[in-house]
């Protein structure tokens, strides 16, 4: 590699603040969560693509791609929502070694009865606070960010 | 609770394109940093506040601070970190139920050696593809987020 292209200041102080903000807002929607709801933000985001898909049954691992975590992450945090009666396991009819997860009706319950707290909270601390302009903004970068992701994802580059 | 105030459309698009680049985005890094480098991006979050630290040193408390972990989360990590040889414990000579962690020269090569690559990684997803104008906005919308984050934390609301 050249010479680094260290971040200027600026860039330094924006970097930083998305850090930042990426750590204390996940901080503030747990404790929003767990205080709440009982449930932890790894539960809500499996929950949530699992509320959404047909039947609440989903590829188990379509659904570890939906939240962007390794396998044994997700067989992990599987296993303790199986426990506490969220979701249940099955296999896959058409792929014995896949397997299926699915949301149990005590799942849709917590899901429901979480997600006024939860969508106050990001409301909070995001669209209370950003004006319209800037959340467009922000839409619009953070799409343009995601296009160069999928493009050098495609390509094997990351 | 009154009747809850769900996101709108736009709102909805908004939200979910932060969560999305959040995990792509970790996702990248996080596969740089291996390959490249043999450090996961939790070693290398615990490897910045320590290599910016005077002599390396910090109270394992205010690492956890910085790096937004629980205490047994942080705690397994530094484990995992000093059997490669990257940091040590030490004792708090101040306090004898707080405990300090050291940089090693091991550690400090091992950032040395990673921050080019982690660095232009950040540049090539977030700083090519914003334009100056964009990561402004993002800068100065990202600070009043922490800033109503953080007045709730004082209150102890968050």
């Amino acid at each position: 590699m050249d010479e680094p292209r260290w971040l200027d200041d600026r860039e330094a102080r924006v970097w930083h603040a998305y850090l930042d903000v990426h750590r204390e807002l996940h901080g503030a929607l747990e404790r929003q969560l767990v205080r709440d709801s009982g449930l932890s933000l790894a539960d809500y985001s499996v929950l949530v693509p699992l509320s959404e898909a047909p039947d609440g049954l989903i590829r188990a691992r379509e659904l570890g791609a939906k939240v962007g975590w390794e396998r044994s992450r997700l067989s992990h945090q599987i296993g303790r929502m199986e426990k506490r009666g969220l979701v249940a396991r099955e296999e896959c009819p058409e792929d014995a070694r896949g397997s299926m997860v699915r949301l149990t009706p005590a799942g849709r319950a917590a899901i429901g009865a979480a997600a006024p707290g939860h969508v106050e909270t990001v409301r909070r601390y995001l669209f209370d606070v950003l004006s319209e302009e800037e959340s467009d903004v922000l839409g619009r970068a953070f799409a343009r960010v995601l296009r160069r992701l999928g493009a050098d994802r495609d390509e094997g580059r990351a």
